[in-house]
């Protein structure tokens, strides 16, 4: 098979994806090979483990010793931490997705995501809200027990609310989104509310008293990100059976772990390529400035590496406000990156570009080639363990990853 | 004052309105002066009642009095209509406003809003649904039933609803939802998804059981256009309080009774000033052409008088797929608007125009001197009575009424 051919068979596959929510269980239920000292983390792996980590990813792995009960301060969780003895290693290994500092442990409930076509699936723990969160590296007492009530009171609710009501179409739901100002990575307003509406009936339904599912739905009410952790599993789903494919030069994966941003191409599938990660340009909270933050965090690129997020920055010109620039740029952040695509979405819309689909299959060569890398939209943690998201803003990805894998493509192909 | 003072202090009364849902009564206990052999229906009187109404109204008005139970059959309905003892009215002349048909009868239940801002109330009743219903004319048995259910299960639940939640900016809702792809007259989707979000808690606190509650959060989410008649109203209660405001060019009420299209101007008080409705240019659902259109009707398009609607449909790229046209027409249409109005919304904001406002405050002068007339998105009935929604599209007023109004300004003002 010609290169070619592979991009366009790659690009079949991801158009025809079909990402379906079909329930939730326990990540150490679900996740296959989920050894019991096992800590998933975003991005690429730690060479050296405890180390190599920043301080939110820190923090997280703090606080998820905590909620196992394996430790029971902040310095019993360091200690084990840097022991040796917990097994760390990337979320994407483990079928699995993770915002920001992507932090799975065994206990912690997990949406599965199946693509129907194929029948492969993932797996994305759920969206625990905003403020102070253990996705941005906080730990404190309110961080966990909020994680205790996720695990008790809501993942239940849920479980049996999806039972009972079967599976959603999540390709629908984030087609739809993009034509209410979402691009779903750091707008997920609609596609939130979209979901919300079409569990409200079922949870009203299954829920055991008045108040569980009042509460619950009022905690979806509250978080605007409720989505983001499916969209990411659902993009997840889409490009993963991409992964291997030979000859083919698409970027299937690209993720960061707060000090490594990695990328895995197609054509050369589970190898990593590795850059340190970029300091992103932003708007900060009041009291906090770009001294406060942490280099690129999380698996939420995932958005970007399957057509959305930044890439369809022109179908949320609103995203401005929380991003910077203008509604023109967000429209030129789109239309740029059908320099480094291989084609379109089929599914994903923009209606500003009278329905164009969304750039979609990143070329790593056309990326070397041009010198123009993934726009990424994203939140921004404190690089303190502790603090939580202190704002948003535009990245892209270091060039070294692309000129990597290109070599390495060169190598493996055409040696 | 001058002209411009005037107009300048309306558009202040107009951004500073604060539309508010308070709750939802019967129309009988509520609507001031309504009779109990009350009709009310959208757009400007019927000189000679019964005689002058299109094929949908009629149909409409024969379901009311079915649904009120003052007849049981359609010939007896007529026979009634047609009789002289039914007081028909415009809803502008209680307080209120209704899509399409626009039907109001005593026992019918109607949301509540008031204008924070002066405290003006305003009404409109809740919106039944999409396919055979009231407004566009239908009157078959499952019609009726619907409209009981409406009362009997649907009100007490909104009511106690919104009695123990308190009450809901539609301010802030509509203000959103343009950030989300709606332009709040034939799109509301996301404007009644995050009413849902708001509802829903509170719905599962008060439903007498799991089912009531469901059926009510089911019946919301299986109807995007839920929010319209909320809109309506608070677009009405919006505008009423510029109504007789002298010297005062700008538009107070447009609206449609699918016979005559009829505008009042704010320097003139409660007159109307009239011409016959136009055809409306749009897409047809299969089956339909524009030989079966009914000429332009309803209330709605207090929408476009308020400064939404056709005016915001650079907000709503995604319109066209309903309506026709292109994202750059949709963009187009709003640009033209501000040729016709004096300012522009300080709430309503179009994140694809860099946050501008909408264009506001349609100045009679302006239209007559341009010949450019507002654009109204609207949904089209079928002509014969019965028969329900046959597609949707976009409309002009008559460029008549406005000739008039403007003759009539120089006369009670430049004599």
């Amino acid at each position: 098979m010609s290169i070619r051919e592979a991009n366009e068979k790659a690009l079949g596959i991801i158009n025809r994806a079909r990402p379906t929510l079909i329930g939730l269980d326990r990540a150490g239920e679900v996740l296959e090979g989920l050894t019991p000292k096992t800590i998933l983390h975003a991005g690429p792996p730690f060479p050296r483990g405890w180390v190599d980590m920043s301080g939110p990813v820190r923090g997280a792995v703090i606080g998820a010793l905590l909620y196992e009960g394996w430790v029971s301060s902040q310095e019993e969780g360091e200690e084990l931490a840097a022991s040796g003895s917990i097994n760390f290693a990337p979320c994407h290994h483990y079928g699995a997705a993770g915002p920001m500092a992507g932090i799975i442990s065994p206990s912690m409930p997990v949406w599965i995501v199946e693509n129907k076509e194929g029948g492969n699936r993932t797996f994305s723990t759920i969206n625990e809200g905003l403020g102070r969160v253990l996705r941005f590296g906080a730990y404190q007492e309110g961080v966990i027990r909020h994680l205790r009530w996720i695990e008790e009171g809501l993942f239940p609710l849920l479980q049996e609310t999806l039972e009972k009501m079967g599976e959603i179409d999540l390709k629908e739901i984030t087609a739809q989104a993009l034509q209410m100002g979402d691009e779903c990575h750091n707008r997920n307003r609609a596609a939130t509310s979209l979901l919300i509406r079409k569990l409200a009936p079922h949870i009203m339904r299954v829920s055991p008293g008045r108040e569980e599912g009042a509460r619950v739905l009022e905690f979806m009410d509250s978080n605007d990100h409720f989505y983001l952790n499916l969209s990411m599993a659902a993009c997840k789903a889409t490009l993963d059976p991409i992964l291997g494919l030979k000859e083919c030069t698409l970027v299937a994966t690209m993720a960061r772990n707060g000090t490594d941003f990695g990328i895995r191409v197609a054509g050369l599938g589970h190898r990593w390529f590795t850059a340190p990660a970029e300091i992103i340009d932003g708007l900060f909270f009041p009291g906090y400035s770009q001294d406060d933050a942490n280099p690129d965090l999380g698996d939420s690129v995932i958005s970007e590496t399957a057509g959305i997020g930044g890439f369809a920055m022109a179908a949320s010109p609103a995203i401005v406000q929380f991003v910077g620039g203008s509604a023109g740029e967000a429209t030129h952040y789109t239309e740029s990156m059908y320099e480094i695509t291989v084609g379109e979405s089929d599914s994903y819309l923009i209606p500003i570009l009278d329905f164009r689909g969304t750039p979609t299959g990143i070329d790593v060569r056309r990326v070397v080639e041009t010198g123009l890398l993934p726009v990424i939209n994203t939140g921004i943690a404190h690089k303190k363990a502790g603090i939580g998201q202190i704002g948003a803003g535009l990245v892209r990805p270091p060039l070294d990853c692309f000129q990597q894998a290109l070599r390495a493509l060169v190598e493996k192909y055409r040696p």
